[in-house]
């Protein structure tokens, strides 16, 4: 049968509510986040690590050019899954309003606060007309005053959770998986961030190898406060230690 | 049949009435409300107590960062069922409604009118168009002056009544036919918390225990009248006294 | 079959004209009056009663806090039968239009007035896009000058009628046959309380009884002008001589 | 078969041609005249009457409160069918009209021109989007400047058109044939009326009867050029010549 | 089948092109022209003249109250076939127009340009949202300075055309056909008035007959230059010479 | 069948893309431009011509007072095929620009600039919701400065193309085919203007003749660079010379 | 069967997600772009090259003054394939980005932040209602300070890649493949530009052949850092290379 539910369900102009009490629109975003390239995020006593998963279609792909893991603050870093044009426009707005944070208060923005405005953002794209959700999720890391590490997923609904370790995108299933056997909370900053890898690593197909192209990896040790990102070198080498 | 009513009814822009004079999205909103954590409040002579479920879906989510139970103004706290996003912006709402009211009238905000002006927000977002109902319902208490204890919920709809005991979302049946067998007014703070806690212990499935990183614990007695929130140790103690 | 006309009629975002000249919307918004807590008007020479019944769906619901009947001004008050998030809306404008009638005028707002223009308000949701029509229909009572008793009930479509008795909601039909059989102009202000609360018995199932936690009673008399609400021991003592 | 063009027809967000020319929307305004109550009007060289008969659904109803006939100005009247709070919006209008033009121009509006601005108002609600056509039809008398009496019937397309007399309403087309055999333009005033009341009674069901209750009437005479209502005991009076 | 293209065709906000290039709405206006009134015009050497017919549906209509040739200018008018209130809208647009030509250049208005800004309004309400084509075709005659005689026709879409003579309307066939055999340029002032109304008469169904009081004719003669209309006494003076 | 996907695709509020890339809405707007009245341009080294074809539905047209080509300012001119409203907005659009251009260069409008902005003009149309697009395609033709001859086609898209030749209307296949065979570059201007009446009347059914009131011929001579167009007996006599 | 959910999908008027997390308008809009005209660029060590394709549908096209490579600033050109119109629009906003950074930086724009610019307007088309997404994909090209060759190609749904080699439209399959066996980036600025134009070259039917009015070629090398197009003797005489 072709004319369902299902059928007319997609194609309103506005996200509703269901019968059951479901937003199909932002679950259908959800979908987009799904089939988006895996990206992952750990939370330990010593810092937080953000790794994307670069995957080179074609050989043309200027792949090194590409980038998966975003600064936002000296303090706090970004990675996403999903529509990539989505993602940016988040991005740019977190920076703005961590930027805009320093001017008027002189200090870092909060973690907490800064996926907060964000994530209101995209709760105003599910209950307004004439837009659609933001088909993306992004995965916030870093450390806040005080030496304390963050690491915040906001979901295409516009909430958001804390998290020790979460993965997105098309290995998120299997990388939670992992982390769920292998994570423990008092890792090293290099053992946080070899975990990362390993949890990606798990979601390859058979033949797959990760490469220094192929990932992208930002930390933030307590220590230090600030959230950095690997260079070429550092992640040729880190992956020496697999 | 793939095409009847109800698969038309949900996908429309605006907030209207059935044949029946039911409001349906209105009606889909508050099955968003049942499928959320369970949430309860109880008054009785002493005060006012809010307890917020948290589920651990999973043990990578850092579930003691996340607030069920918020503070409005020092004399006032809500919590929600529903989602989760919805219930931030009208938190949001509440607490600079009330933050206003100190400024400009230098007292605190009666809870009765505060909780009006949240459901009132709701009540538009049901009438007009572009917009859908919002997805949640906050129980709201406190203690008003003149040592008056205060308990209401909001529905989507914007309706909200007072209580002398409610509960809402996954577990709101079970906790509600609880407090109507067990619900007593003349009960000391302490047993009014208790009578809350296990009232949610009541909802939970065989083999299920609460723990204090499970639930989030808000009270507000008529002699201090300030809504304050346990910690992790008060919980834990508490706990014990079940 | 699944999918007839009146499956298509009510999901559209503008109230418009059916080919036999209704309105859907407002024939609909009139059903959800009619699932309301009755409530009930009573006119006679010596003054005006509203009285409203409060249906007390569990034990927890704190009843004795819900208000039914409602003070505009002074000399007028009123009642609602529908959604009680929409009445909300309607008597707060009616009770700023009576504030504004006052501090510009210095003299109390004639009632037919006050109900024309709350019914203007209706009116407008009937025939522009983008909202629906109220839910509610409100039956305004009260004492203009020359001790003229006044009763009036607005519909959902913004029609508005003078009335010497009127009931309307889930019982409004039977209270309705009780006044055509029982209506007199000539009663004292006590009788005519009377009449209206026993209008509402009229309406009450087979083991059911009023108690005066169940009903709100506002009463104006044409000699004071002034329209004041019963106390819970007034309504107790009066309910003593059905 | 269920889905036919009707189905659809009626329920669009804007009044839009059909394929042969009409304005569904418009059509169905009209409808919604025919079902008022039957309203009417008689010019003759003598002046011009308008009669508006009230049914009483119930003995409950203080139809004696219910206005038919309304005063626009001192040499203008009108009255309607159809919905009663869309006739309101417009006789609000048509006075505000008139009584702008006697502070601008300080004298009397044309009647021919204060129609054509309150049909203006109707055809803009059926060519512009969001918003319906007025359910209601005007009829509008008067004695314009140098004793001419006017009358003019405004459909809910916006077209007006002058009569010599004219009906709408549930007995609309009844009244109609009885002025067609019976009416004449050489009557005196007062023959003007029973013309009118006449017309009306000749729509009467067999046992039915009009009672100075059941009629508005008002009239304005070339001499006095003055419109006015007649009391209870004049229509007491005048019915008794029927 | 119910169901087909054209039961969905006429319901839609907007007028867009069907595939082969049609605007179904536009299409459908000119289907109101073509049941409105008869109505013609005609343009000699001599001058122009325009004639509109009034069918009395009934003996009650003051038909001599009702104008069918307007005045726009000193040296030009209009008539109209289709919607009434639609051509009173366009009517009172071309006046402004007129009136403020000769207010800001001191000189009567070019025909030609007159027609044009009319046509333009229409072209707008077939573009865009949220309106519906104007039911409407206007004639518009008058004498242009060096005494240029000028008859255009203005169609709902917006296009208007020049002629030597033109008839719309439910005659405006038979009236067309009768101008293609009998049109001669060269007649003079009565002679052309005479052809036009000869060409409405050859429209009658057998047994009816043109009265003074069935039409409306208003003329403009290159000597004067001026447009004005035919008293009741001319034109029952001109239908004796038929 | 009858609701197939051309059924529901032409009745849309906004131009969308069908599956494989189309917008519906502007090849159906195309469909307009093939049913107008054939138009042409032709640019050699001497210069450019537009002719346009005038067809007399009926003797009653005066044709001679209908304009096809159309001078937009002295060095260029342009005629159109397809909606003549739609035409006449974009023709004044393109003359106060042009116009513009003068007052604020004080010099001609280059012919590309000008189309690109009409052009423009028509892209918005495409992309935006709340309006169809323009059904009609401009030819526009001139001398730039450098006695640089243009000639420019603008579709219904917003897209426009530079030719030697182009064709439209309904009799554009035809025409275009004769310039395929014909067209030279190397032609005076009184043979460029024969090669265009010449495609012109390849177009033509058997029995039809080009006559001066049939056509409208614009053209710009490289060395005067003015675009100016041909008075009726130049029409006449260079149809002599065919 | 004739009513499947392709049918619906695509005649929405905003683009929204479909179950899967596809934006259907943004996978349509490729379409488009799939059917233009062959489009490519490259980037080597030495400088990066644009290369547009041109059919010439007809003799009578002036296709050598048609542009398919498009100067953006001295040190970055594009190119496109899809709709020309919204192509166009795309370009002016890139040209006037590119002008007002030089006004406000004094220096050139960064090409990625360039392209970003273009692509934030892309997005915004695929999120907001009223309007539909852009059908090209530009090519962007150039040299960014440092002598840092720059290539990126934008998608309809803004996202924006980085590639050594890349071919969209028509034969960008075909090219592409081209590219994958022969793509070196150590290649000279000639030997880049005969790359570039012998994957041009390989998506030719049988028969087809290149010539100079058939491309255009624009490209930047690192040492002069500026963007230049060729001219017909530059391009003839580098086809004779091959």
């Amino acid at each position: 049968m072709a004319f369902g539910p299902a059928a007319m369900g997609y194609d309103r102009a506005i996200t509703i509510f269901s019968p059951d009490g479901s937003l199909y629109q932002v679950d259908y975003a959800f979908e987009a986040v799904k089939k988006g390239w895996t990206t992952l995020g750990v939370k330990t006593k010593s810092g937080v690590v953000l790794i994307g998963e670069k995957r080179k279609a074609t050989q043309l792909l200027d792949i090194d050019s590409i980038e998966k893991v975003f600064i936002l603050d000296d303090h706090v870093g970004c990675s996403f899954a999903g529509l990539a044009s989505d993602g940016r426009v988040l991005i740019d707005y977190a920076r703005s309003q961590a930027l805009q944070h320093r001017l008027i208060y002189d200090e870092p923005i909060n973690i907490d606060y800064l996926t907060k405005v964000v994530s209101d953002v995209k709760q105003m794209y599910t209950q307004h007309g004439g837009v659609r959700p933001f088909g993306v999720a992004l995965i916030i890391g870093g450390i806040d005053r005080g030496k304390v590490p963050k690491l915040l997923m906001t979901e295409p609904s516009g909430q958001f959770m804390p998290y020790y370790a979460v993965a997105i995108g098309q290995g998120g299933y299997t990388a939670t998986e992992f982390f769920e056997k292998n994570y423990r909370e008092d890792l090293n900053m290099q053992d946080t961030i070899l975990l990362g890898i390993r949890a990606l690593a798990s979601t390859l197909k058979p033949g797959e190898k990760l490469g220094p192209s192929n990932i992208e990896v930002g930390y933030a040790d307590v220590d230090s406060g600030m959230f950095r990102k690997m260079s070429f070198s550092e992640r040729a080498e880190i992956l020496q230690k697999l």
